[in-house]
Order: structure tokens, then C-alpha cells, then sequence
């Protein structure tokens, strides 16, 4: 049976206030959502209609986002629309100023500090569920989960961030799912901008920012030509470096071959590469016998979601020596006396030595996720149980939207 | 009932050995055909192998497809595999030479002529059936339809060409055909490469050949961004144009945007434009209140499947002087004083005034063709009555030959 | 002495009116003339001040330069200023349709055929001295030297489009010119768009006519890496190609792997490349030897100013069968069995199977001519005998003109 | 009278060994001069020939040049050839760390620490003065000045890196120098390289650091088009951005229209533009006037050399809000409720928000001055009094060896 909302949401007094890091750092974080807020006309639009219709007045809902300053102003729109946020983020990723910031707003909970434990994670989880929410917005389906495991759950609908947790949603509780779970990843518009657009000069940023190495005719192994790896890829070669592209799908291959990317086997590209990112979406790529096959003085990288592309404990094992010659360089000394230089520790190189995605991109995918609380909020009976993507009238709305702030799109009225 | 071939082809004396414009006209042909053959490596290496295995033999195939040199290859390929072919093209597009050249080969016949009227056209269809094909290569789905209406067909599984086709088979026919179709156009390979790949080059060698204008420094309107417009917009960019783009479908236009192109409605390209182009697909884009917006001296151009998005009896009705400058530039002259270029007519021009896609691209789509005809042939079992793509495996296979063509590809064994 | 005009030009009843090819050719020509005229907007509004000004009434000029259709603009521009013109071009190049259209302009002869000989060329050369010109248009320094050893010159100025033909006013006649030469080619603004933005699109429309093949997943060789080699390389890069550099000076060399561009020595590029094309300036420069080491396959192409960079008689001497497989291909099979496809004979690709260089391009180009004749005939005083570049205000007034007549420029009054 | 060198140099008990500001920043200097030394081929060819052949034993070299980690490598390299160095940098842009790391170095005397005022500076130049050098490398020419006052100079030769130093020896000290200066910014291969590929990938760096703000979608101005503009032209394109160019001279403007780039005057372009980046390499650009006429939220930046272009004290006048909203960003609001965002206080937003030029493109420019002080040590009678380029054999020598170090590089022995 689906929950129904037919009571107020319970008392918040059995739970802290909120949990963060140092409330000095308040000021310093309220600056940074401020630089944010003022880079994302999407959200500002969607503010101004928020703050007029109240759509979400009277609503609870249960966050699992990482903590920073654009994710900051997301949490303010739904403020804005009338609901309680109760908020926990991931642990190594949260800003402990935005944190702070954010916490000491009305209305607004947050548990997350940086130095969070896997254990202190799961805590707050359970503290963000036990605030009987009655919608969620998660990342990695961790609240949902929880939620289906309690009896006392008020949830009616929910958006789910990413693909792996869609992918959770569709295995692990296939069928379980009794209320809306919009999935904001599927949505075209999401994946056109981030993969496409977003992620190449992110990794741009972060590759200058680790090494100030010259990028023009140095070639890089691109490792992987799905749509993050061909947009590197892409991006690189638009900087005058000498692009090779690994990739087992033939027909990829071939695409990347007809943007006149030269194609190689793994191997044969850790012969040549100055620099190898791999960006395959897949654990164990760059292992043992790879690194044994890199040049002397490779960098090597990684831009893909998880940080075990590269197999980082093998590097550990075969240097002789290891310097940690920059605050994102490593070098490993190899008994052959070749070095091998790993940036940012293999773990995504935009994230850690750079900003991530700018942030027009990340105002567009979440305003996707606004869009869609207040859809599910509003109209939830436009929704079935379980899985599905963003309406597409949204993607058109929002597109059309996005290109009413661009100074190079002019269309009459 | 699914017909099947336990007796053999009829006989083909009551139909005319060919019907080609001028059979001196042969060697000339035989040329064309010669050049296209030897860049067309995937099909080369077809024609080893079905001269091996024969898997065609004994068949009979009604084709109706362009008689021009590529597809020339393709009808040698298809009779090195055993086959018989009787072929029709479509009027205006046949290549009188090679209809000679290919008429004189044993195993085939050709009912072609560039001359041909509709009405010729349509007998031609009558005689590709009349033979009694029972394996059917169609583009555009008229000898599918016509076959249906015949009580003596023989044919067991057809491939289509064209999405139009596919089209008709979904609508006009749905439901009727109760042997395999194989869509080729839906196949990834093609699409990516023909129009991603196959367009931009191509246009920009009808518009150099047709005007010997500058591209760089010059504003064109590309009108449509799908696949065709998106390739061609990009090609004009990286030859320093400044592109503006017309797209209604704000996803789309959103695309461009990140690209860097600027975004108008059509009546700000329309104003700004040097020249225009249009390559949206449908009929109708440029009319009379269009023409009158154009800037004095614009080109005019049409890339769309048909050659009515621009509205060419309107402006022909609209002019007070109309001059044949070049081969492929009308120019008139307005009331106002102004004048319009045309380019081809309004036609294709990268087709009336070039070549069209580049002989490797169309290597892919035919080795699609042949492909998909041996699996017909050989193993009818794994397909089901009425439309379908190419196997998957077929385009992987395809992708890894011709990956292995290309010197800028190099993959271990 | 310099030579003065104080009396007037000699009649010109000793010389045939004009010498071309076939007078009915007049119209077609005529409409080539006009296409060309109206894409001329530098030469359009030189042309309305020189009705005006009349700067050359009284003058004659002896020109010496390819007659086609955007040099007969010059010619028709060159008359509205009152000169008379006494026109020769060079064997090879000349349209017989301009030439008849424009022999039948009053105050214009021209003697010019496709057909002529090299004889007859140096005829023509002496026709055009022997009608007394005061100022000369040359090209490649033969009217110069010519004037020189007449005893009835009444030359006053010139000026000489090509560096080849400034090379020789350098070399074999320096010191020896008593009056100013204007050289057109040293002009940055020729210099810089001729090379850097006319070479690249001429040559891919030469090659795409030539071959209708693939650019994009090619790859091409380009050979010498000048203002001429850069431009081609940059353009078949910005199409996808993979481009090898091949570039003996070690600087120039460094600024192509800049660009991402893989630089090789001549033999690699030549073992490695699908398509080799020359732009060096220097005779001989693919010769037995490197004929012996390209691919199977590989085509051959000529951009460099002679036709001499690929040794043809050499080649013609190696094979053993040879096919002019299309207008613009020919195909020789070398004794090894591979083959190798010369394009174009070896003579410049842009110019023999497309049509050179854009039309506004040449517009730039010739106004850069008109205004120095003007200069030369308006204030001689202002020149000093012997070689000198266009005056700098030439060059600043063109660039400004022509920034006027770009839809992509808006400037302030 | 060329001093000679008949004498050893003077004690240098009379001057503090070093002065830096902090001793234990010297591991991390000495980690960072380590990361850029293992990315600077040619300095490290160049130092194993110093050490074997020691072409600067026994000489005194007086340094002036901003302290930091490459200009710590080329210290390491005058030192292993042999010479003393006695170095000091300018003000705020030292590196305390390396400075720290270097002063501790057998050999070196470091006198710079980034706290300096400009009358430490002056003392700090007094100091390498009165140490006697008998060789310069010099930054504006302060060092050359100096000695010239001095009656006991003992400088035989130096080197100048920069265009404004040279121009001050070209104009100020005209006629004065008796001793060879080598210019090193006038080497075609340090202008080419540092201006063409240097500029566009630190400042896009820098932006993105500064702003994690989108370039693709986004409509840059780029004010000047000389060879850094239009390096950052080319870049911000070659990420999609939408390029407006502001340069007044007319072929420079062409130039920029001919590569696909919108023209416009300095008023237009601040009305459009989202980002206005001036680059002219002069003072008082963006004034009162101009920044009335930016949209609201306009970013502006400066890569020009002097820190003058955009009138920042107008700015601040104009201001009734100044917000600092993040490192690199104030954020100023107008009477008008405007807002501007200057990025890095108008200093040069690659230097100051991001690292400058890539290591590789500094150890080709420190490459060309070890060179030359090798060649002024080695063979003076080669040299002339007075300015002079960088001798075109080291040019070419220095192209070649980077050659060698680039994988897109083969060339046969």
C-alpha cells in the first residue's frame, strides 16, 4: 500500500539539531554557496516560482547528497518551496564551511563532517530516516533502502541521483519499491551535459592544476571511449595533444578512429603515452602487468567513478621508492628504475585536484531534481510505483529555460 | 504462409536481357565502378569470401537502388556470392556508364536510365518482379509492396535501405509482410557514419564545387540540427565558418549552444545569414515569407532528404529575373531589388553538385547490405516475418574489419 | 633616367585586335565573369571610385596574368579607371570563354589561348610589349624583363604578383630595373590569407572531386610545413584526418608537434600514409627512391608551385601498367604489384581539380593590385625604383574594407 | 672598452650569505624545483653536458629573475656548468620555499622573499651588483642598468629575458652598453612557443580555478589580437565558447574574422560579453566609461603584462559593494545594482590564479638562456656591443632536442 500523508510529519526533537564539523566555518561556506547560487540562473528562476507557490510546504524531505556549495543552493530551493530538509552527504566529500552554513538555517538539518567514518555515515542515515521524511532524495539508493527496511516510513515518493543507484533499485529491489523513484541520471538533457560538456575541461583543470605539464604535443591515453572518455578525449585533442584512444567495443573504436583519434590496444598505448587516464567505468584495468608496460615517467590518472581503475595497491607493491613530489602527484620509483607518476592517488582526478563539473552544469541537473520533487509532490498521480525517468516535458522545459540565459541564443518571441 | 524454394527461379526469357541508355557507354562505367571497387575494402573482402562459399547461389535478388558506381560494387559482390540480380534503380540518380558496364555481365540485368520517367520507373518495378525474385534488396519499400500484391512471389526476406522505407513498412504495410525484413539504415554503423561522418565533407564539397566561395569569415544558417545538420554545422565551424543554428526542439538547440554555435529562430538567420542551408527533413521550411527575409546576395541550399524544404515554385514566382550563373547557382531577382542564389535547385547538393557520401562510408553501409543478404540466405531461421534491424553482430563484426583497414588503428592479436 | 608620359600611348593598328580561341564562347564566359564579380565586394567599390576618378584615363597597361574569371574582374575594374588593357595570360590556365568575353570589351585586348605553346605564349608576350605600355601587371617577371631590352619602352612602374617572379628581379635583374615594382605576394594580407585560409578548403575540394574519398580516419602526409603545408594540415586535422608532418627545419617542425601534429622523417611518412601530397616549393622532392617506399594503395598529390615535387617520369618509368582510372587519377601498378595513384598528373590539386582559390580570397588579392596601380599612376613620387612591398596604408585600408563587407564584424562609427 | 677578465672575482665576505624568509620552507621548495627538474628534458641534457664540460667554471654570474621552482632548475644548471650565482627575484612573485631550498646550495646566494617592498628589491639588486658578477641574466634590465653606474664592473656579457627590458636598453640606454646583451625574448622559438601554446592553457587554468565557471556555451571577449590573444582565442573556441575580438588594427581584425571569430568594437563586445579578458599589453583598457557598458554579472580579467589594463581603482570608486566571494573573485556591486566580478585583482589570471606557462614551454625558454651564456662565456668574439638576438643555431639546436624528447616525433638517424 502505497503511504499516504494524512498526518504531520513527527517531532524532530528526539534528533541533534545537526551534526557538523565547526560552526566557524559558517561564514566561509555561506560565501562559497553564495558564489555558487549566483552561477545558477536555472535554480534562481526555479527559487522565485518556489518561494510564490509553496509547493512543497508542509513536506519532510530526506537528503543523501554530497555536502557542498552547489548542492548548498539546491537545498535552499527546496527551503524555498516550503519543505524541511534533513541532510546527510557522503563521507570525504563534504564541505565542512557549506556544512556549517547550511546548518544554521530554519528549517534545515545537516549531519555530515568530512572526516566522517563509514560507521558515522551509516549513523547519520539512519538519523536522516529517522526524521520520517516523506520524500527522499538519494544518491546510491542508501535512503531508500533504509526507508523499505522500517515500518514506520512516510516516504511517498522519491529521485534517485545516479545510475548505480538506479542500478541497485533495479537488482537488489527489483519490485520492493512501493512509491515514484525518479531517476535524474537517465534523464537525456543530464547525461548530454555532464559527460559531454562538463567532464573534458574538468579534467583539463585538474590535470594543469596536479602538474602544469604541457598538454600540446604530449600524448595521452584516453582509456575507455564511452561518452566521459570520448569527451576528454575530444577535448584534449581540441588542446593540440596526440590523442590514443583503448577501447574493446569495435564500434567505439571505430567512432573514435573517425574523429581521427588513433586507435590502440592497452598495451601498445601504455608503450606510447605520455600521460594514460583511464575512464572505463570498470574496476582492475590498470593492474600489475600494465604498470610494468608504462614509459618511464608516465603519468597515469584516473577519471572514472570508481578509484580502483588503477590498481594503486599493486603500484604500492612494486615501487622501490615512493615521494609525494606535489599535493596530487605521487611518484613511484619501480625496481627497473622507471618512475611512474600517479596523480591525485587514482582517484577521479576532476573531483580531487579540481572543482568537478562547473557549475551552469550542475545548476541544470539540479534543477532536474527540484523540477521533479515538485512534480512528485504536486502530481503524484502522473507517477507509477518504482522506477522511471525525468518527464521528458521537463528536459524541455528546462532546455528551453537554459537557453533563455545563454547571451549566444537569440529567439524570438 | 512464409513462401519457400523448393523450385527453382523461373525462367527470364519473357523479360528484356536490359534496358540501358547506351552500351557504349560501358567502358567508362567499367572505369567508375574500377575506382570505387578498390576503396572499398570491406566489400572487397566480402566478394573473397563469398567467391568461396557461394552462399548465394542459386537465389535470385530484385534490387532497386541507385545505379551508380558504388552500389555497382554491390551488385558484383552479391553475384560473386552465387547470386542472380535484377536491378532497377530510381530516376535522375542513375549513372547511364555504369548501367552499361553492369548489364553486359553475365547473372545480371539492369532496367536504368537517367532519363527515365516515373512511369518508366514504375515498369522497371514490374520487371525486377516479374523475374521472380525470392530475395528482394529495396529502398524505399516499393518492390516490398509490389511483391505483396502478386500471387506468384517467391520472395522470402528483403532488406530495405532507407528509414523512409521502414517507415512505409510501419504504417502503410504494417502487419502485411510475411517474410524478414532488415532495416539497414537503423543499424548504429550506419547512422553514425553517414551522417555524422558522411554529410559535412560532402556538403562542403557541393558548396566549393557549385560557388568557389570562402567558407571561413562567412555566416551560414544551418536550419536543422539532428544528426545531418549537427555534422554539417561542426564541419563548417572547423573550416571557420560562423554557423548559426535553427532548431526548434530545445534539447537540440541546447546541444548547439554547448558547442559553441550561436542559437536563432529562422527569421534571425534568415537576416544575418550569407548563405543557408537547410537539413531538417521536412517539406516547407523556407517559403515565401522566408525568401522575403533573406539578405541581399544569400545562398540558398538544400541538404534535406527532400527537395522541398525550400519552397522553389515560390520563388520562382516571387522573382523578376531569373539567371543560370553556374552550373548549380540560380540567381533571382526580387522586387526589392534584392537577389537569391539558389544552389542545385534546391536539390541535395551534396549529391547534384558532388559526389555524395565518400566511397568508404557507402563500403560500410553496402557491407551491411551483403551481410545482411547472406544471413538471410543461410540462416532464415533467426529471423522473424517483418522489419528488423542488423544483427548486433553483424555491425561489431563490420566495426572490427574495418577498423582494420585503417593505418591509424593498431590493436595486438 | 626614368621614363616620363609626356606623349601619348602609340596606336596599336600594327596588332591583330585580339587573339582567342573561339568567340562563341563569349556568353558562357560572360556568366563566369559576372558569378565571380558578384562575390567581389573589395574590387565592386574600387570600381565605383575608379568611374569616378578615372586615376589610369590616358594609361596602358601590358598585363601579363592568368585569364579566368576573377582576373577578368581586375581587367574590367582596371578599365573603369580609363586604361586600356593589353592582356596575355599563360598556357594551360587560360578559359577560352573569359578571354572571348572579354576581347570583345572596347579599350581591352587579349591575346590568350588554352592551346598555346610556349612559343606562342613568348609571341603573345612580345604583342604586349610591342603596344607601348606605361605601366605593367606581371607575373613571374617576364614583361619586366622584356621592357627591359627594348629601346622604345615607355614603362613607368609595374607591378609583379609572385614571389618567383620577385625572386628573379632580385636575382637575374637586379640593379637593373629603372623603375618601381610593386610586389604584391610580400603583402602580409596576401600573404596571410592566400596561404593561411585559401590553400586548406582549395585542396580538400581538389581531393574530394578528385577521389570522393574519405578524409576523416585517413591518414595524409603533408610535406613541407610553410605557411602553405600548415594550412593543409590544420584543415585535414580540423575534417579528422591524422596527419603526419613531414618538415626538415627543426623549428617548424617543433610548431607542427605543437599543434599535435606527428612529425616524421620522409621515409616513415611515406611507409605510414594513405595519401602523400607535396608542398614544399622544391623540385624533386618524391623521387625513385620514395616511390619504392608507399604503401600499397597510396595516393599521390601535388600543392607545391611546380609540377615537379613528384618526380612523374620517374614514376611513369617504374610502372609496369598505368589506367587513368578517373578524370583527375591515375593509376599506376609498379612492378612489386602495388599500385600507386597519382592525382592530377602531379600539377597543383587546387588548381587542376578544383578551382583554386576562393573567390574572395582573389578579390583581396587584386584589389591589393588595383590600389598600387593607382598609387603607381596617382603619385609616382611616392615610389622608388626597384622592388618595394605595397605601401602599409594599402594593406590597412583593404583589411578595413573587407572587414566591412564581414556579416561576423560589427564595428562602431 | 669590453672589460676583460685578467682578475678573480672579488670576496664576497662583505654580503650576507643569503636572505630568505623562512629556512624550513626549504624541503618543500626543494620537492616542488624536483617536480618541475623531472619535466625539463632539455635543462637536463643540458646540465650533463655543463658537468662534463663546466664552460662556466670560475665566472660570477649576477641573476635577476623571479624566484621559483623552473627558475630553480636553471640555477642548478649555471651552477653544475660551473659558475657562481648570485640571484635575486622580484617582489611577490617569490617562492620563499625555493628560495629557501636554493640558498642553501654550495655556490648560490639567494637574496628574495615575496613579503619584499620594492626598496628591498633595490637593496636586493645592490647586493648581486656589489658581488662583482662578470656575467648578467637580467629581467628589465635592472641588473645591465646598475652595472653601468658602477666604476667596478667587471660584466663582460648578459642576457635579457624580456621585450620590455629590451626596449629600455633599445631607448634609455641607447648607445651605452659596451658589452653584448643577448635578448632571449626575441628568439622566433620563445615567441612562438611561450605566446602560442603557453597563453590559452594557463588562462583557461586559471579561470577555471578562479571560477569553476562554464566556458562552453559562454561568450568570451577577448580584447587584443596579438599572438596572446590570439592564443586564447583559439583555446577558449577550441572549448566552445562563443569568441567576440576587440582589436583595433585592421589586418589583425581580419585575421580574427577569417578564423570564425565575431569582430567587434570595444563597447559592443562589453555589452555581450559574459567574460571580458584584455590582453592588449597596454594600460587603461577597460575605464569608467567601460565598466558602465558590462552586463550585469560580468566576469573580467586581465593577461596582459601590466596589471593596468582594467582601471581597477575606477572600479572601486565606482562600487557601493565590494565582496571578496571566493580566492580569486571580488565581486563589485554598481549604483546601477550591477554586478562585476573581477577575477585575481586584475593581475594576470594565469600567473595568479593558476601556475603560468607549462613547465615544458619554461625549460624551452631557460633552455635558450644557458645556451646563450654557454656561447657568451665560450666564445665572446662571436658577440657584438649591444643588443643582439639569440644566435639562430641555438634556436635551431634547441628545436631539434625538443624534437627528440616529444613521442610524436620520429625521425630516422
Amino acid at each position: 500500500m502505497q503511504p499516504t500523508l494524512d498526518h504531520p510529519p513527527p517531532s524532530l526533537d528526539h534528533l541533534p539539531q545537526s551534526l557538523v564539523e565547526d560552526e566557524t566555518l559558517a561564514a566561509a561556506g555561506a560565501l562559497r554557496v553564495a558564489w555558487a547560487r549566483s552561477n545558477m540562473p536555472l535554480l534562481a528562476g526555479l527559487r522565485a516560482e518556489f518561494e510564490r507557490e509553496r509547493p512543497l510546504a508542509g513536506r519532510r524531505i530526506g537528503m543523501c547528497l554530497h555536502v557542498e556549495s552547489k548542492t548548498g543552493v539546491l537545498v535552499e530551493v527546496l527551503r524555498a518551496g516550503g519543505a524541511e530538509v534533513v541532510w546527510t552527504g557522503s563521507p570525504a566529500t563534504t564541505d565542512d564551511g557549506v556544512a556549517a552554513a547550511l546548518a544554521g538555517a530554519a528549517g534545515i538539518r545537516v549531519y555530515a563532517r568530512r572526516r566522517d567514518s563509514l560507521a558515522d555515515h551509516h549513523e547519520h542515515v539512519e538519523r536522516v530516516l529517522a526524521s520520517g521524511p516523506d520524500l527522499l532524495l538519494d544518491n546510491g539508493a542508501d535512503l531508500i533502502a533504509g526507508c523499505l527496511r522500517r515500518e514506520d516510513s512516510r516516504v511517498t515518493a522519491a529521485t534517485e541521483e545516479t545510475t548505480s543507484g538506479a542500478n541497485r533499485l533495479r537488482e537488489e529491489l527489483a519490485g520492493a519499491v512501493p512509491f515514484p523513484v525518479v531517476v535524474i541520471n537517465d534523464s537525456p538533457l543530464k547525461l548530454l551535459f555532464e559527460n559531454q560538456h562538463g567532464i573534458g575541461p574538468a579534467v583539463v583543470d585538474g590535470f594543469l592544476r596536479a602538474t602544469n605539464s604541457l598538454i600540446a604535443a604530449t600524448t595521452f591515453a584516453v582509456v575507455g571511449y564511452g561518452s566521459c572518455g570520448r569527451s576528454l578525449a575530444r577535448t584534449l585533442r581540441a588542446l593540440n595533444a596526440a590523442v590514443l584512444v583503448v577501447e574493446r567495443d569495435p564500434v567505439r573504436a571505430l567512432e573514435a578512429a573517425f574523429e581521427g583519434m588513433r586507435v590502440r590496444d592497452l598495451a601498445g598505448a601504455l608503450r606510447e603515452a605520455h600521460v594514460v587516464i583511464t575512464v572505463t567505468g570498470r574496476p582492475g584495468i590498470v593492474r600489475r602487468e600494465q604498470l610494468l608496460g608504462l614509459r618511464d615517467g608516465a603519468m597515469l590518472a584516473n577519471v572514472g567513478h570508481f578509484g580502483t581503475e588503477i590498481d594503486v595497491p599493486a603500484l604500492e607493491a612494486l615501487a622501490v621508492r615512493r615521494t609525494e613530489v606535489s599535493p596530487h602527484v605521487t611518484e613511484y620509483q619501480l625496481e627497473s628504475g622507471r618512475t611512474v607518476r600517479l596523480l591525485a592517488r587514482g582517484e577521479m582526478l576532476n573531483l580531487s585536484a579540481a572543482s568537478g563539473h562547473q557549475i551552469q552544469i550542475m545548476d541544470l541537473g539540479f534543477a532536474l531534481q527540484a523540477h521533479s520533487l515538485r512534480e512528485l509532490a504536486r502530481t503524484p498521480q502522473g507517477f507509477v510505483p518504482g522506477l522511471q525517468p525525468v518527464p521528458a516535458a521537463i528536459d524541455r522545459q528546462l532546455a528551453t529555460e537554459m537557453l533563455g540565459t545563454l547571451p549566444t541564443v537569440e529567439l524570438g518571441t
